[in-house]
């Protein structure tokens, strides 16, 4: 954490310098959009171009450099303070700022994003955690945290639920992982997580298992991120065959997402693989289908256009065609007509041990 | 587990006899609506009425009565193997049965709904388990679950998740507890919940913290109703002061709901009281606040015209008519005005205190 911490007395400094001697202050941080990104597979996320945005302190600009100095010396406190903040909670503590206060919540989380593209960290590492919870673990982990009392080490066996797992917390900067599993399986749905949990299906293949619950947090995706990092361990994903599943969560999940390049770094899971439901797998497992919605097709199209994530694997563009072409999609559930536990039985050892039939 | 099975045989060997002696079978299930619940404070949650949908079999009821049979026969074989199945996968699962087959998810869901009814039992007990997991635990407990493979006991211990939690199966019926806790709280948002564990809030007040995430699902309303019942604990309610944290989540938690007024015996929380944000705390505290939007409004409006929780509590109404004449609502984050952890040094410790300032 003191990394950042001198990050930001550097930056503090420096505008304070600036200002004794008589010169306009300036904050850069990297311009964030699609046009500013581009997606390299060797590194395996969107990357940004270098274009920046320029704040210079002027009559017209000063509150809003009020605000970012004042959101970075609440960041200093809660590192210091080893505490933590939402961002609605950041919101909040602002309307003790006088002049400087946000009126709406939009404007300190504008802030907020900028100071995170400035500082090129993610926003955890800044002492502001997510609003939403995300994510939970069942399997071959143990799972290192610290009490936040005492700060002496709490391991957490994911083995030792039961029924039940671990929910993963909405900052994940601190915990150390310990593991003998072979991959990590990042499910789509509750239901189906519940259904390799009540099955103990970890322990068979053995390996982690992640309850996503859609499109992953923040905090899920950084979770497996770092997990997958520090263990070497392969990550395979599981969704419905549809649009959604195979952009809005894995594509996300992999390569991250165009209107956060600056963080993607962190988050991104550029080992993850797809062994989802695929266009091919709903002929050759003769599953049941819904009609696409036009939001659907409207996405599969989109990609097909403008996702660099897309336009790189000429895979996925034949599974996109093909599915819009079939004018179906599938749930990952609908492998049920073959029996509640076929999942179990046969369509996770043949995907898992067949890299072919994987998408990229 | 056993007394179910039962009734499902006894059902079926009914039917069968009837159709034997050549008479029509019938099926008898309680309706499903508002217009057949009344409110009674005593036992706390909606009541039936006692009004009947009676399906007997005829030339235009066939295929229902048969998908019902057939769902029956899903149960019977779920308890008997000790699996799961979610709604969807029910869905999926009747399409090998030939005429019998569902066409959409919903004719499937509404035989469910049926038979819960009929059978008087929520439908975790018949083997069917919700799509969505819900809520995270920490605190002062311990759950004990047993192992799906060995079923010997295993004890989840709540206090040892450091910044994670426990996150709460979808079916919790077979769960067991023990705790030297003095209360429940359960809270709105996740954002919340992350600092109260983080500040180890639930050893200072001796509490479990529950994570409700919005409107609490089926598995973590049935958990707090067991955990508070078996260990004789009282539920503190923290929510937004909005008619949102007011109705969809405070009062569904305490009393249930007016559309599954069957199961409401099983998943309300009669004895949960509300420390949430009131319309008086928003001018005692001096929070923060947003203007009432017109779907706030129109709850409100609802909830003093048409639901018999609110109509038996003065209290709700004089509140909720405080609401909206102030024509603003505060999320329980503006506390964070007065400093990030104002909340547990003096919000939660006054409103525990007083129970002048909670409402019923």
């Amino acid at each position: 954490m003191s990394k950042v911490l001198t990050k930001i007395k550097d930056m503090a400094n420096n505008i304070y310098q600036k200002i004794i001697k008589k010169r306009q202050p300036q904050l850069k941080s990297p311009l964030r959009s699609l046009t500013n990104v581009k997606y390299n597979p060797k590194d395996g996320f969107f990357e940004l171009l270098g274009k920046e945005k320029i704040r210079t302190l002027t009559a017209s600009s000063v509150k809003t450099f009020a605000q970012t100095l004042r959101m970075m010396a609440l960041s200093k406190e809660l590192i210091e303070k080893d505490d933590i903040a939402t961002k609605r909670e950041a919101y909040y503590v602002s309307k003790n700022w006088e002049e400087a206060r946000f009126k709406e919540q939009p404007e300190s989380d504008a802030v907020m994003d900028d100071m995170e593209a400035m500082m090129m960290v993610n926003r955890e590492q800044l002492g502001f955690i997510p609003e939403e919870k995300g994510g939970e673990v069942a399997g071959k982990l143990i799972v290192v945290d610290k009490d936040p009392d005492t700060k002496r080490e709490i391991k957490i066996d994911c083995t030792k639920f039961g029924s039940g797992a671990y929910s993963i917390p909405t900052s994940v900067e601190h915990l150390k992982f310990k593991t003998d599993a072979k991959f990590i399986l990042a499910i789509e749905t509750a239901g189906m997580f519940q259904r390799l949990v009540k099955h103990k299906y970890w322990k068979k293949a053995k390996c982690i298992l992640v309850s996503m619950g859609g499109v992953p947090t923040r905090a899920c995706r950084r979770f497996i991120r770092r997990l997958s990092d520090d263990k070497k361990l392969p990550v395979y994903v599981f969704t419905d065959g549809d649009p959604y599943g195979f952009f809005n969560i894995y594509r996300t999940l992999k390569a991250g997402s165009g209107n956060a390049a600056h963080i993607n770094e962190y988050f991104c899971v550029p080992n993850a693989r797809f062994i989802g439901i695929t266009p091919q797998d709903i002929i050759d497992y003769r599953l049941p289908t819904h009609p696409l919605k036009e939001v659907d097709i409207k996405r599969a199209k989109d990609a097909l256009k403008n996702d660099p994530f897309v336009q790189h694997y000429r895979e996925w563009q034949k599974a996109i065609k093909q599915l819009v072409q079939m004018k179906v999609r599938a749930e990952q559930q609908a492998l049920a007509k073959w029996g509640l536990n076929y999942v179990i039985d046969k369509y996770l050892p043949q995907k898992l041990k067949d890299s072919k039939l994987w998408l990229p």
